[in-house]
């Protein structure tokens, strides 16, 4: 039978003592293509962090979220789901080359690309957002132009920066332009704060639909559900995590950090109200530890991809009993 | 006339100028068992931190919370009580032993039941959360099983961690085992966050109320209080508040933070709404100084010992002119 | 025609390639008073933290607004405003004394009266509260008796400590006294935690009108914002917001952090429902930055500033196609 | 017989156990003048820090080093002393006024005064630099002008500073102009670093002998001791340690960090050279927690400390069995 | 052929991409005892904080190693000893037990065991120093008693703590107690600060040598290095390396911090004078890095046990052609 | 008379009330080409950190470098010389492209060519060490191939990282490829640490003298200085002054920190034995202010750059009252 990879047992060892530190205490397997065992999800760090505006630092970001994430249990209470049910691997980290963006998207995109052939969702852990527009390429290789689920306080879609066009702010501008994404069948949420004047509804104007941080706030979560529901339908989903989405109170270690945002418990009562999407691709962007104290921006990034596989575990392996999947890595 | 014990006045001299740190610029009575004076309330430091399955540092707790308290008033406008109608001391800290939880047990129990014997009620300040266990022995010694009231994003009821039985996530069963806590008369509130799967269901199965972060969310405060007393009664209470049922923004320095909890307003929320009950016992752990910054832990769960000491001043001290009250060390 | 201050362009060259810090990149202008273009809002540095009664280091608070203010942009989509509407510039620092409280308010007052005089509207970053003792006194010296809005988690009314009488705890009742302030039209808002006993009740008997947070918190912004223009109607304002009014998860750097507070997206949903008011001096306070932790209460700050300026901006340059304004300085 | 104050053992309860953190752990006793047992050394804690001209903090340093020197054991095997042969006390904190600077002086002499009456020596933890002026006043008062030992990387014997003449940076001119000061028996030690253009030379110009850093560094620790028993002879000393005498690598938490100094163990080295003095005064000052990490800076002043209290021990108590001693309060 | 085990090339990819961190980006086997290829050196992550008398937090000492030891590279310059001659995995952590010291020790002995039996040299990253009593009793079981190479600001020979027996500050009488250690075969070095009374001469009383950093602070490192092989002659050596010998300046991130020693330069001139010993067991403990600022305290671990593994490395494998090795795991 | 630029008095305001940071205190002038007053020094901001193969963060050393250099005084006491002798300004910071290395390159050469070519020497703040790239270039289009002196631990000659050949290791092989470099009349100083393989001897190879920290460390200052000015004689001098030279002790905040270095005192010795040389270009670099701790390495950087302006000015003017100098930008 099928190897199944799951976590390290933390009640046999203590969590802390579980060595070098692996997504969840799970399997490291840097050669995930030749692994013998069933992959329904592989971990990828992605550490860049050159083509931003602010602050950098979150090439350490795939470290610290792995730090954190040793915390993790199996069962999520909320949702009754046991995250196991995927068999998981942490695959190491992309290639990036510091303050050569053009190559490291180049080399990331084709890092990628196996994954998504496969039918491995690779759950990338950043670094800073600029490494979607390596992933949207990849995806919308595989899997046509994608419908985006981006949660971020900002719109990222700029023209340009200082005369460049791929940036950390111009990626869901970029990806429409390449057609990479399909902002009709996308919406973007949490955006907030002051804004260059030449960005005021150039999102609307792209085709995305957008649900501002005010508007969400008083939006029941079910009701947002149901409108990114309605919006994606059955297209395969990227979704984008940009960890400023929360306020700084509860992310601090990020690079544009945008106060007057939402609260950890509201943001994960948002992801648990996406209900079933075809989820082909995620990420979970700027971090950046040297701005954080104490890992809780770390560990709020590791709840965000428990729950977010919860959602795929619901997804993909609605019976725990089944133990074959057509599209995963055997 | 019996000696009131009060806190130094710190419109006369700054309060960072009022020389070694007790909790709330109180007198410092290193044995209160022949101290003179009057006392309803004894704070004890705790300073346990060896039996914890993540992170250390909750020794320094009971000195991160007196420095802290320093800052403290007299005077609750929200539940108009001056909490010095309460005579309160500093007790300096209990005896314990680093590496040997079990002996820690044991001194830990010798050392409270004096203060429960004559009526003092010791306001512990941790240290982990293990020490309950010594807390419940010797309670439950003098006043038989006790109610508990019990906030904390984790119910501390599982069985064993790597073969032993005695840990900061156990008590809450071993309790139940050993007949020192009458579970049919007590609430756990606040759990939230991954879980062990055996873990699921366990601690209703032990026959503990549970209100779980989630449902407590969208409840008022005030049903709340209603459904707390309901389930105490006029039982003697021993109210347990584990500092990471709040969410980690807000109490970073802790052991095993989990995020989307509540915010610190909620908080007070919650225990302002408990309303009478027959405290006999108090503690506040999980707060872990080298994980904090800013001292903002130590600043929250020494205005959460503010709070419940002014609901032990409105059942204890009910009329400030009342002056001799039986069962106070005197 | 007449110079207008704006801001450096981060969309040419990045924004921590600004150069020297000044605030929103502003320019910068030592001697306003001799400047050839039109001012309309000058920001000045107040780098006090001598007369505070806990913490101290907020002499660093204006330095620290600067450098996180780098990543404001122009426009305020939740407002409509583009606050560059604004001639504004960046005027350095006020000369403070620290070790010497009376000399500081002395200079401080000399400093800033000749901004109110040219009906130039200084936003004072402070800096500890005490320094608004200045303030209102220039201010009065050219309006009258000012309306005071201030948010706050304290009220700022006591009458003395350790036997003197300007400290950063007794501006409001001194103000009062001193006849600079008008209680009658001026509103405080977001009180709570601990008090000294004669602390009770005082600043309503000082004449003010007290909202304190826990009645705040269940407010509706907008009655919140009516209840301000009903006190304060078209008097001459000057808003205090001191930092620690928000709670210390989302401002930790701070000198006497207050557990319970607001969140930030409610602080500035407060801000942005108080409409038009006649806005004569506008000072943020309190801000510590060695208690500060990746600069989110100076992130906070700088928000806190963009907001408002946002307000001032809608009155004062309603249409900005006008180019001319009586009472700036030109 | 009379009693004899020593610390709390370490190997009976564990040092972070020691309740209320008092200086090395000895007994606390508020009002010294009516104590019963034998005091040789009551440390007082000065925690001013408003007449500074660069960071404050400082007024937490008494805290920082009463936390620190928790760590300090009996007996020193370097110099063979143990200082438990003293009897000693934490006394507590001295009364300051933030923000008023002259006030602090009055109350910090008049505070210190009955120290120096009865033949206590007082070990003042700072605080800032400026309260040796009232040290030396206080001294003076009771011995008249008094030798200084001063190690510090300024000469603090400026002028004014803008405008005022009592500042951290001018005591050691004020001194010798009040005549409480005798800068022919008085010593400078471990100037370094840029100056103003008038302070060049001028402490030579008082009368100070000065040993600069660079001159040192290359200086032979018991050559240094000779230079300075020959310049101070049998006059009383009041010895004033500026922990910016060290590096900032050593010692970052301080007001006025000055790079290119001593580390710490040629620093204790030539205390331990100073040999036998007739110390009638010590202070320890301007270690500013805000700006420490891991206490660092707090350890190396609690050892400061130590050093000296040794030296004090050799003089005073060169014979362990004698139990009087003329000159003690007792 | 056999397999030789090597870093991950940090040329080829940064080393901040190389995936989960293992010390020095080696291959992870977490069970040695079937690996296929050669083994040399296997590092052992340690987690132990209990039983320790201060500060706790070396829990997470190997994570905070691990991640610090990938910016080390392959060759040492001043040696001229290329360490990767040496094939070495890193083997994950060792089980041990929070709180219960004696069940820890009893793990640890028994999973350490295996690889001293074949030949395998493991290299402990603590953890607190008591782990030392199992690594004693392992080796002691395969080779008899030990030489111990002991850097160290403290002597670790006390005799108990609060009444127990196995503390971090008594394994080296106890090992010589036990009889696995062979102190008249042993060197301590680097003792300073202040000590227990009883604690005077204690370690020479045993049969240690011991030089302390005051006399070392003034020895050639050569004569340093002679004496150490003078005295250890071919015995099997354990060194074993408290980061505390270092000065906190360099070291801060430590449980017991004792100021006043070497810097990190003599440090390793040090090491580099021990010359050809017969290591057979190396740990390098009380990194604490709760207490650390940016890593310089692991960093400078991760550089020592560069040096300690290059004097292995000139010893076991002086020919870099030699493919073979009698005693390594195969 | 030509102006001449000199720092606000810091006895007349506080230096912490300065107003926006520049460095020294000095007046900002955004185009220094169009200055009216004569400028002998112009301090530039270069905030690159993309190309650097571990930590990022020096985006930030210009800002946290300014902040710092507020403390600096005119007057250096160890070499008698008065800085301020130079006129002197900040120039702001030069536009960089993050993420874009060649573009950075390109922009930043195209920036400093017309300091070089009126002969005003910049005084460069980086910024990661990649910078100096731009600066060889622009320096010798100027003056042709530059003299490099070269504080560092690390020689900077390797050839390429992830197959790019512009990256903060290669420069000083890229200089010489270029012919940017003389290394004939070149000096590289305070190697050390762990290094590639193919690293070793790789300098000498191209021709650099390399004297490595562990020789430096036993040699004279005046020897070093003697050797360096025979090397140079009287070609036109670039000094680059990596912080990482320092040990991270004295210098944490950077991004390749190498343990066992030199203390800050022996650096300034160094610096201060260079004696007169034709200084052309200054650079100090790889200050990264997320890993540095209250300031402690920002500080150290602004004295370097205090003592090597002092070395400018004892050449470029060494009397005072000579008031123009051709080649100054007038």
């Amino acid at each position: 039978m099928t190897e199944h990879y799951r976590p390290d047992d933390s009640m046999r060892r203590p969590r802390f003592a579980s060595g070098p530190r692996t997504f969840m205490r799970l399997p490291y397997i840097a050669d995930p293509m030749t692994a013998t065992g069933r992959i329904d999800v592989a971990v990828v760090g992605v550490p860049t962090d050159s083509a931003v505006g602010y602050r950098s630092g979150a090439r350490f970001g795939p470290e610290a979220i792995r730090s954190a994430s040793i915390l993790l249990r199996d069962h999520n209470p909320e949702t009754g789901v046991d995250v196991t049910r995927l068999s998981m691997i942490d695959a190491g980290d992309a290639p990036v080359v510091p303050g050569y963006h053009d190559l490291t998207l180049e080399r990331l995109e084709a890092h990628l690309r196996p994954f998504y052939e496969r039918g491995v969702l690779p759950l990338l852990l950043g670094g800073d957002h600029s490494l979607v527009m390596a992933e949207m390429r990849a995806l919308a290789a595989v899997h046509g132009p994608v419908s985006v689920v981006h949660f971020d306080a900002h719109g990222d879609v700029l023209d340009d920066y200082y005369g460049v066009k791929h940036f950390h702010g111009t990626m869901f501008r970029r990806g429409v332009e390449e057609g990479v994404v399909d902002p009709s069948r996308s919406v973007q949420a949490g955006m907030r704060g002051s804004v260059h004047p030449e960005d005021v509804g150039s999102a609307e104007a792209l085709g995305y639909e957008v649900i501002r941080w005010r508007e969400l706030a008083r939006m029941d979560p079910e009701e947002f559900g149901r409108r990114v529901r309605a919006r994606v339908g059955d297209r395969p989903v990227m979704l984008s995590f940009d960890i400023d989405f929360v306020d700084p109170a509860y992310a601090p270690g990020t690079g544009t950090p945008e106060v007057g945002g939402p609260d950890s418990h509201r943001t994960l009562e948002l992801l648990r109200a996406l209900g079933p999407l075809d989820y082909r691709g995620i990420d979970i962007v700027e971090v950046s530890p040297p701005y954080d104290h104490s890992h809780i921006t770390s560990h709020l990034a590791s709840v965000v991809a428990f729950e977010l596989l919860g959602q795929v575990a619901a997804v993909r392996r609605p019976d725990a009993a089944a133990t074959t999947h057509t599209g995963s890595l055997t």
